[in-house]
């Protein structure tokens, strides 16, 4: 069958992981749209295995791109009916974006909140940065209220470009909250805030591949992290966040995407997270909407684009789902440093 | 702490799993609702082991149910004030009850198959069964149109009292469905509409306990199960569907409750999932809700409820979240024959 072999070839020609199932799935989206953004975005394949499968397409006449657009070509159509594909179809909730939750009492510092990031540093690419729309981060204050894990608790967020620490202190129902995160732009705008805003946030320069400082141990109910997607540093992070906490019943959240990781990543990285003491609790895809960074035309993948087009900045194709574990033993896992390159890994599409 | 005395008791009195955090979320329930029904579906703790809480929470003084509500007393308020417990606040999108989708083309078959439903046979215990409301079983077949699982796919559903197999096939869009269930009642329901309807459902009478016929085994894009919650039971429901599965690519759905399933039980499913070589996708919690069944006073947690009262049809307080897995390796699951009760263990509340 054809979609095999476009999948061997992926496979053969970047060693990921690539089923038959993700051509259907790039075929799909280039059913609903033929623009680049929105197919990568649709296809939920990592961005540097669905750049190779779109080659490959090309390679046997399925896919034009001679356009500026991803046009299936009547050979592309042929193999499409033939093999009963339907059109990538979007059924994401119009209220809530498909989260699921209300804002609830986060609405009262929706805009405060707002005024708040208008200002905030600009991502960078040092440091693998991207931070989520503004609503991302509300809806996730919300999410963590309507779970218990946010009112009277302590709260640690581990790498903050996204500004959780604000929000959550913003919304004074935290007992405690700690934000570490190794950019001193970040660190410095966090405390700047914090002072000028009355805001009780605790804030701590600090990189993630050290052990984290011993009082933070064992010393949380909940964490928060967005972790780089490599499967090293991935695990890396979580496991600081499951080492900051208390025990059994404490919370733990991430953010993991498609378009950086293979759902063979995602295995890998579930299976380490259980084999730790926990339970996945919620695993909601597409939660996270991310502002376009400004370094697009220099990230790994952009190479690779058969189409190359810079998205505007509220554009989103770039999205992750919110993952909620919670410890039903206590954590098992090493505060040990970690050397190295911990962003790149060869499904990394945006270091 | 004097949650953690709680939790040790309820662990030393029902041998269940309880953790401080499960006491907690049980106040928290309390400090939202009187009523039995309503803090059983906010606390998200299986129900023995919440009715063992309840009860060493009244030895302790804390609560107090001679007025037929589970009511807090000063002396339990003071215990909430001083570990700082707030009110369970559910933030439930208004529109989409908390799933995430729209129904989209599936509203088109939603006034059909609620007439269709208003028939079926009526849930019994001898099967365990129970079934979630029409717009459950609605936003199920929207969520798998959403996920590419759907539209000219082949469809397998074990167990059926939730008549999915005539949602999906009112549809016209997918390519094959097959249900299966044990119940004569059912399996004639469905063949006799979908006859009457010229819906094309495949239907067989067959005990899960039993290994699935040879021409069932590889042959399907999609399988959807609601299993019994035992440990065994469930894990042998999910065996049998990842065995009707195609490959990497294919993709099952489960449901899963907190009701009959403490987290560590969840934790044990998960990974037996993993090991069985698929990655967890999605896990959307109280997606489903039920219609209570007729044996509510014959069920196993009747007699352990401190306030005894017969919930209406339609008060839900019984949910299950929808867990979506995808395989990235070959099944490994055998087809083996199962013997004696797969529906009961330690935390079953329902049979």
């Amino acid at each position: 069958m054809k979609l095999s072999a476009i999948a061997q070839e992926v496979r053969d020609n970047t060693g990921l992981p690539f089923t038959p199932r993700d051509a259907e799935r790039v075929l799909a989206a280039a059913l609903t749209s033929e623009d680049i953004w929105r197919i990568i975005d649709l296809a939920d394949v990592p961005v540097m295995a669905l750049c190779s499968a779109l080659r490959a397409m090309e390679r046997a006449g399925w896919l034009d791109f001679s356009r500026g657009r991803v046009a299936l070509t009547p050979a592309g159509r042929e193999v499409v009916r033939e093999a009963g594909i339907a059109p990538a179809l979007e059924l994401r909730c119009g209220r809530c974006g498909g989260r699921g939750v209300e804002l609830g009492p986060v609405a009262q510092i929706a805009e405060k909140f707002r005024k708040i990031a208008a200002s905030r540093p600009e991502a960078i690419q040092q440091f693998d940065q991207g931070y989520v729309t503004e609503d991302s981060t509300l809806y996730r204050i919300a999410y963590l209220w309507n779970r218990g894990d946010l009112v009277g608790k302590e709260l640690l967020v581990l790498g903050d470009d996204d500004l959780v620490s604000l929000a959550a202190a913003l919304t004074r129902a935290p007992k405690r909250v700690v934000m570490l995160d190794i950019d001193e732009r970040l660190v410095d705008f966090v405390r700047t805030v914090a002072r000028q805003e009355g805001l009780e946030v605790e804030v701590l320069q600090h990189d993630l591949r050290e052990p984290l400082p011993q009082g933070l141990l064992g010393a949380f109910d909940t964490f928060f992290c967005d972790p780089t997607e490599s499967l090293r540093g991935f695990l890396a992070f979580a496991h600081r966040g499951l080492s900051a906490l208390r025990g059994p019943g404490s919370a733990g959240y991430l953010g993991l995407t498609r378009r950086e990781a293979s759902l063979s990543k995602w295995r890998d990285i579930q299976r380490e997270l259980l084999a730790a003491g926990a339970a996945i609790t919620d695993l909601r895809d597409d939660f996270h909407d991310y502002v376009n960074w400004p370094y697009i035309e220099t990230m790994r993948s952009w190479e690779h684009l058969p189409v190359k087009r810079v998205p505007g900045r509220e554009e989103p194709w770039y999205r992750s789902a919110l993952i909620r574990i919670e410890l039903v033993e206590p954590a098992r896992v090493e505060n040990a440093p970690l050397s190295g390159d911990i962003f790149t890994d060869p499904e990394a599409a945006t270091t």
